[in-house]
């Protein structure tokens, strides 16, 4: 598991008093950076080779302006070339948000997809849960 | 079919060049104004009356910069609480990204769902489809 | 003067109710494009040569959710590499934010300013306002 | 001095590959929360006694992505019912960007401004600074 905490921001808040929604999906992208670096240590721009495919967040509760939140990422699969990463927002003891999202390992240049290699999957494989298990916990 | 076009802004690309993924919701969440205009006609703060339960983006291609996109929002399911929204994201004619959320008619003060209305259930029914449909189209 | 339209986001609020004061600085820089345009017209991102120097926002209101924004932009002063954008938000027929940013003409390859041509400086002159005069009509 | 430390999101870059300009304003509202905190210990949403009334920031150099920023806030005026504050970014050692904004004591029920406290002049003191001072270090 990665874990990393984060004081939410005054402009993170809307009208109604409460994070917003579409804080979260920018707290995960983040939060994915130690997964980043499996893949490009130095997150070398010229040489990235993760792209997102698709992203879902569901919200369990209203998350307030002032206490701090913990995301937490967990690998939830690994393909052949892509995996999903598993993350929740925890505050003041609760899971309010969770999340899954399926990264594919990409080659920019040929625009193509490309196989995860041995020594990834082996760091991935660190990381991996199984998502029930996290989600009832 | 609710449609709205945007011109994305230069503050909503990342490193990589392109728009980055975290932008979609905002767009789609900003396109569904008329929808929280159904069941708030005024949009009315004090009486808001909708939460969202899940949110779930794909990204089939790269978006650009430059030109702009046309959000395309739909209604993919009615339940008794609950509705689906399907949104995509058109640009240069191709769909660039789609996805679905679930909002909840809520009670803020109760902190409970609320039963779906005939006239809200009645306006929704204007907007309904077939996801398929739609993402074969 | 160059005027666009935007409708504010109900994600650009904040918990007090209203447009949080971090948007006017994305608004202004969105609806600076045209701008970039004179200097870059197919705004290609590896022969960009603009950079901010400088940028500044002044409050005047509160600036609500429902109303369409006009964000107005006119050049203030032209130097010779450097020029300053004038800008203003108006809400409801009332000017409720203005702000001034200095941008320099800047070539990234030898990291330093380069001169104004004369053909940009007559695109700029054609919006060039006396600021004094914009601000109290 | 109040001292945070952020680490860049990766959607907080742009397509230049640097940090946007626009994202400074809210990295400097984040790192307002413990000023904010003299005026209204709690936080308190419905008993909110600051407003801003002008935000200025001068960039000195770009801001990559890898390295963690440090944002340190000063007190450089304090007046009546307003008070500045002086905020720097460093990065990599170096002073970055640099800010400044007026915040003013407000008191939304009567919609006009409030006079400052003995008690919050004394703790906004604590951290005053001479402007040049700051600058030239």
């Amino acid at each position: 598991m990665f874990s990393e905490f984060h004081q939410p921001r005054f402009s993170e808040t809307d009208a109604l008093g409460h994070i917003n929604n579409t804080v979260v999906p920018i707290w995960f992208e983040a939060a994915r950076v130690p997964i980043f670096q499996i893949f490009n240590p130095e997150q070398d721009l010229k040489n990235w080779n993760l792209i997102i495919a698709k992203v879902e967040v569901n919200f369990l509760a209203q998350m307030g302006y002032q206490s701090p939140v913990e995301i937490r990422s967990h690998i939830s699969k690994i393909g052949n070339s892509s995996f999903n990463v598993l993350q929740e927002v925890w505050q003041d003891t609760k899971r309010v948000a969770w999340g899954e999202c399926v990264m594919v390992k990409f080659d920019y240049k040929e625009a193509s997809s490309s196989k995860i290699s041995e020594q990834e999957r082996t760091q991935l494989t660190r990381h991996l849960v199984e998502k029930s298990e996290i989600l009832t916990s």
